[in-house]
C-alpha cells in the first residue's frame, strides 16, 4: 500500500472571472502544498465558473479558458508549487469539423492535470446532463479520454460529474484498466434530499471501479443554482471515510491508503476501451511519479457534522442571496417590509446573508392595512437592527384613481404595483438589489401581481412551498440569540391586505393541503389521474389545476431566485405560453 | 410514370388544442378530398401543435395524442375519407425502458400515415435540432424507422424537418432504398432570408434521395416564434415545381408524373440500412394501392410569388401579434403611444392584425413631452381609427415625487414605470393584451425601462433593428391606402423625452452604425477582436459591448415576442446573470 494526501478544494467560482478563479486557485494550491498534500482537486469548470451558459459558445471565452489553464499551470511551477500535481476543471475545445446540430466551437466540460509547470494530462466529461435545469446537449460535445496518472506509485484516474450518474461510461473503463483512486470533479447543485442519494451514489461507483473515489463539490450560489459543497470519500468497498462540510468554503484534507499499481508502464501510453454505453474511452496514462512517499503518521480522517433538513434549505437561501448579491456587484439589498411572514423570512435570510446593516426595509401601508402589519413590521426592525423607512401609499393610490377608474382585481394589483415602483425607484435611486419575497404556493396558483410584489432581481423563497415557509421561520427563531421573526408574523392568519379583511383561505386551500397537491403536480409532473390515485381530493385537484396553468402565462416572466428542489418555475417547466392543453377536469 | 395529386395542409395549429387540431385535419382532409388528392401531408407536430416544450413530458398528454391519432384515423374512414391517404405529425413514445439522461417518457416527434380507419406506417424524427430555439435532446429520442408506402404504384417515403438540414439519415437511405416521392412534414420558424437557403437545401436532399420532394411547413405565430408556410415542391433534378404563399393558410395541391416503383413487395417488409451517421435506420414498406391512377389531365402548378424581404418581415410581425392574441384568447390590446415611430409602427402592426376598433391606445403626456408628441399621436388614431384615450401623468409622478427624493435615471425610469403601470391597470381592467414597443437596438443596449415601457405580454417589434423600424414604417405607409403613420413620426428626431431636450444620440451612437454592430456582435456572437477585423470602429465596439453587457440582467427578465432573426434576447441568447465574463476592452 502507499500513502497520499489528498486536497478538495471546496471552492467557489465566479462565472465568467477567468483571472480571479485562477488567482483563487494558486493560493489555494499553496494552502494545500503549505497543509503537505500531494494531489489537490478543483471542481468542475472552476476555471471559468459553472454554468456558464450561453459564454461557452463563444470563441474567446474559449480561446481565454484554454490559455489561462496553461498560464496557471506555468505560474504555479514559477512560484515552486509545480511538484504538487493539480487536478481542475475548465472548458476545452474538442479538435472536430464543425457540422449542424454540434454545438459552436465544439466544446468539452473538461478537466487538465497540471504537474511541474506544464498540462500533462487532459480529458472531458463523457456524460452530458439534459434535464432538469441541465441543457449540456447544447453546449458539449462529449468527451472520449481517461486520463490516469501515476502519483508516488498510486494509480489516479479522473472522471467528471455526470460520469458517475449514469452507466458505462469513464467508471466502468477504470474497473477495467485498473487505478487506486479515481478523483471526481463535480458542479452538483443542490436539491433537497440530495446528499443522501449523493453518497449511495459515489459508494456504488467506488464498488464498481474497485477503488476508492474522491468527490469534489463547488459551493456557492450561482443565479438560480445553489452548490452545496459536501464533498467526500469513500474507500474501494464504499465505505464512507470522510465528508466536508456543506454550503461552505473549505481545503479539505484526507490521507489514504491506497494500493501501488500493478500495471508496468510503457510505450504505447494510449488504450482504447468498450465504455459499455455504445462508445470507445481512449485511456490515457502519464507519469508523474514512481514511488510511494515515505511513511508518514496520517490525521485522523473528518467526518463533518450534517445538517439537518430544515437547516440545509436555510443555508441554501442564504447562500443565494450572499453569492446573487456579491457577484452581480451590489452592496445592500431593499425589500418591502409587511409584516405577515413571507417578508419576515425573506429579511431574516437577507440579513444572515450579508449583514442587517447592508438591509434596507420599505413599509409600505395602504388604507387596508391592519394595524398589526406595522407593528409586527417594527418589531422585526427592532429585532434584527435592519434599516427601515415608512412610505404610506393612499395619496399614490389615489392619484392613480383619478386619472382612471379601477375595481376589483385591478385596484388590488395597484397597490402591489405602486409598492413594487416604490422599491424599483429606490433601488434605482441608491443602488439596493431588490429582493421579493413570493412564496412557491402562491406563485405557482398565481396569488402574484405581475409588476407589483413579483417585480424585483431576486426572489429568495420563490422556490419554498408556504408550509416550508412556517417551518424555516420557526427553525431559525430556535436557533441561539433573539429570535428574529416576531411570533405575531408566524401565527397570525395570512392575508395580502389588499382589500378590507381579506384572508388567503378566500382564494386558496388550506397551505397543507395545497402544497402536498403542488408537489405533485407541479414538482412530479402528475396528470389529473395520478393525482386523484394518489389520494388528493377530485375537486381540489380541478381547482388547483386550473390556478396553475392559468398562472403559467405569468411565471415565463418571474425573475430568478434560486433553486431548492427537483423543479421549480420558469426554466425548468417549460410549457408554451400561446397552450391549449389542458388537463381533462 | 404514374400520377399523383398531393395536397400539402400549410396549416395553423394550436399547441396543447389536440381535439382542435383533430378538428381541422378532418375537415382539410375533407377539402383535399374535394380537389381530387390522392395524398394529403399535416406538418410537424400537427395534432399536438409546435413546439410544445415540457408539455410532451407529461404523460397525459403523450396518452391524448396517441389515442386521438388512432381515433381521427378512424374517424376519417367512417366520414368517408379512409381511402385518402394522410401523412400527419403527432406525438408519440418510443418503447424504451427509462433510464438516466433520456426525456421522460422516451417521446418522439413523430409522424404517421393513416388510411382506411387505421394507422398503418409511423416513424419519428430521426436528426434532432439542439441549437438555437431548438433544445429537442430535451424533449426527444431519435427515431430509426423510415416508412415508404406504395401508392398507385408510387413508392412514398416520410422524413421530418430536420432530417433535410443534416447529413445522413433518411434521406441517404431514401437513396438506397429506393422511393418515387419524399414527403417531409416541418415545423420550420421563419428567421430573414430563410426562404432562399430552404429550397436551395430541398433542391440538394431531392438530388440525394434521387426523388421529388415535397416540403410542407405550418404557418401562424406561436409565442416567440413565427412558422411562414413557403411549402414546396421540388423534381428529382431539384428544380422548384411549385410553391406555397408565405405566411398564409393553404391547401396546396399540385400533380406530379413520378415513376412507379420497381421493388417487388413481399416478406419481410423490414430492412436495415447503414444511416451513413453511425446508426442503423430500419426500412418499413407498406402496400396502400399497387396500380397507377386512371390517366388524368394534371393542373398546372402554381408557383406563389414571393415577398420582398421588408413585406416578409412585416408579415411576420403582423402573424405574431394576431396568434399571440388568439391563441391566448384576448379580444384586443392596449400600448402607449408617444407620437415616436416605435410605438407608431407597434400600433399600425396591431391595427392590421386585428382591425383598429380592437387596438386601444394611450396618450400619456408628461411635463416633458413636446407638443409634437400629443398631436403625431392624434394624426396616427385619426388615420387609423384606433380607440384612443389620453391620461396626463404629471399628478402621479408628483404624487410619488412627494413621498420618495427621486434624481437622475430614478427619475426618468418612474415616468416609464407610471405609463407602464397605467397600461396594466387598463389591462386588468378591461382585458386587453398589453403591448410593448420596445425595438431590438434599445433592448440590446439596455435604453429602457424596467417594469416600465418593457412591461406587457407581447414585444411585437423587440427582434426588429432601429434602422428596420423605419424601413418598416416607410414600406408599410407605401402600400396601397391611406399612409399610416404620420411622415412626422418617421423622421423626427428619435427622443425618449423623459428630460428635458433629451436625445436618443445623446447616450447611442447614430443607428445606422449601432444597428451594423449589434448584428455582428448578438446576432454572430462575434468576440471584440472579431469585431473590429470585421472594420467596427475599435472605440464603438467597446462602448456598445459595455452596454450590452450590462443590460443582459434586464433582458433574462423580459416578455417573449416574435422571432425574425437568426438570434434574439432572452432564450436564444443564455448568458449566466452574475457573470464577470467581459470582453477584453
Amino acid at each position: 500500500m502507499a500513502q497520499l494526501r489528498i486536497a478538495l478544494a471546496q471552492t467557489n467560482p465566479v462565472v465568467g472571472d477567468i483571472a480571479g478563479n485562477a488567482e483563487t486557485l494558486v493560493e489555494w494550491t499553496r494552502r494545500a502544498a503549505g497543509r503537505g498534500a500531494h494531489l489537490v482537486v478543483f471542481p468542475e469548470m472552476f476555471l471559468t465558473g459553472y454554468p456558464a451558459e450561453d459564454l461557452v459558445l463563444r470563441s474567446s471565452f474559449a480561446e481565454a479558458s484554454i490559455a489561462t489553464l496553461s498560464e496557471v499551470a506555468a505560474r504555479l511551477a514559477d512560484e515552486g508549487l509545480g511538484d504538487l500535481p493539480v487536478v481542475v476543471g475548465y472548458l476545452d475545445r474538442a479538435d472536430l469539423a464543425p457540422r449542424v446540430g454540434q454545438p459552436k466551437g465544439a466544446p468539452l466540460d473538461a478537466a487538465a492535470v497540471l504537474h511541474r509547470g506544464r498540462v500533462v494530462a487532459k480529458s472531458a466529461k463523457h456524460h452530458l446532463p439534459n434535464y432538469g435545469v441541465f441543457d449540456e446537449y447544447r453546449y458539449f460535445v462529449r468527451g472520449d479520454r481517461l486520463p490516469i496518472f501515476r502519483l508516488h506509485g498510486v494509480d489516479v484516474a479522473v472522471a467528471l460529474c455526470e460520469d458517475l450518474w449514469q452507466e458505462g461510461g469513464p467508471v466502468s473503463v477504470v474497473a477495467e484498466a485498473g487505478a487506486g483512486l479515481l478523483v471526481v470533479p463535480n458542479g452538483s447543485p443542490y436539491e433537497t434530499n440530495k446528499d443522501d442519494v449523493r453518497l449511495e451514489l459515489c459508494a456504488r461507483r467506488a464498488r464498481e471501479a474497485g477503488c476508492a473515489l474522491a468527490y469534489v463539490n463547488m459551493v456557492g450560489g450561482q443565479d438560480e443554482l445553489v452548490f452545496d459543497g459536501d464533498s467526500l470519500v469513500v474507500d474501494a468497498s464504499g465505505a464512507l471515510v470522510a465528508r466536508a462540510s456543506q454550503f461552505r468554503e473549505e481545503l479539505f484534507v484526507t490521507d489514504l491508503e491506497l494500493p501501488e499499481a500493478a500495471v508496468e508502464l510503457g510505450e504505447p501510453s494510449h488504450d482504447s476501451y468498450d465504455a459499455h454505453d455504445g462508445t470507445v474511452i481512449t485511456v490515457e496514462r502519464v507519469l508523474l511519479s514512481a514511488d510511494p512517499v515515505e511513511p508518514y503518521e496520517p490525521e485522523p480522517p473528518v467526518v463533518a457534522e450534517r445538517l439537518d433538513d430544515l437547516a440545509e434549505v436555510y443555508h441554501a437561501l442564504v447562500t443565494g442571496v450572499r453569492d446573487y448579491v456579491r457577484k452581480n456587484g451590489f452592496k445592500s439589498v431593499i425589500l418591502g417590509l409587511s409584516g405577515g411572514i413571507d417578508s419576515a423570512l425573506t429579511a431574516t435570510i437577507a440579513a444572515d446573508a450579508i449583514g442587517p446593516e447592508r438591509v434596507h426595509t420599505v413599509l409600505m401601508p395602504s388604507r387596508y392595512s391592519s394595524d398589526h402589519s406595522i407593528t409586527d413590521a417594527e418589531e422585526l426592525v427592532r429585532r434584527q437592527g435592519v434599516n427601515a423607512q415608512v412610505v404610506p401609499i393612499a395619496d399614490i393610490v389615489s392619484a392613480f384613481e383619478k386619472e382612471i377608474a379601477l375595481t376589483g382585481l385591478a385596484a388590488e394589483n395597484l397597490q402591489a404595483r405602486v409598492r413594487g415602483m416604490l422599491l424599483m425607484s429606490l433601488s434605482n435611486e441608491h443602488g439596493h438589489l431588490v429582493l421579493t419575497t413570493g412564496n412557491k404556493s402562491e406563485l405557482a396558483t398565481g396569488y402574484s401581481t405581475l409588476y407589483g410584489d413579483s417585480a424585483g432581481g431576486y426572489a429568495p423563497i420563490k422556490d419554498v412551498l408556504k408550509s416550508v415557509v412556517w417551518k424555516l421561520a420557526e427553525w431559525r427563531n430556535a436557533q441561539p440569540g433573539v429570535p428574529p421573526i416576531p411570533e405575531n408574523s408566524i401565527t397570525k392568519e395570512p392575508s395580502a391586505e389588499l382589500r378590507p379583511d381579506q384572508r388567503d383561505t378566500d382564494s386558496l386551500p388550506q397551505y397543507e393541503v395545497l402544497d402536498s397537491l403542488l408537489r405533485d403536480y407541479v414538482e412530479r409532473d402528475m396528470g389529473r389521474d395520478e393525482l386523484i390515485a394518489a389520494g388528493h381530493d377530485p375537486e381540489l385537484v380541478t381547482k388547483v389545476i386550473r390556478m396553475v396553468d392559468l398562472a403559467e402565462y405569468k411565471r415565463r416572466q418571474y425573475p430568478p431566485g434560486p433553486k431548492i428542489t427537483p423543479k421549480n418555475f420558469g426554466r425548468d417547466r417549460r410549457l408554451p405560453i400561446t397552450n391549449r392543453w389542458r388537463e381533462r377536469l
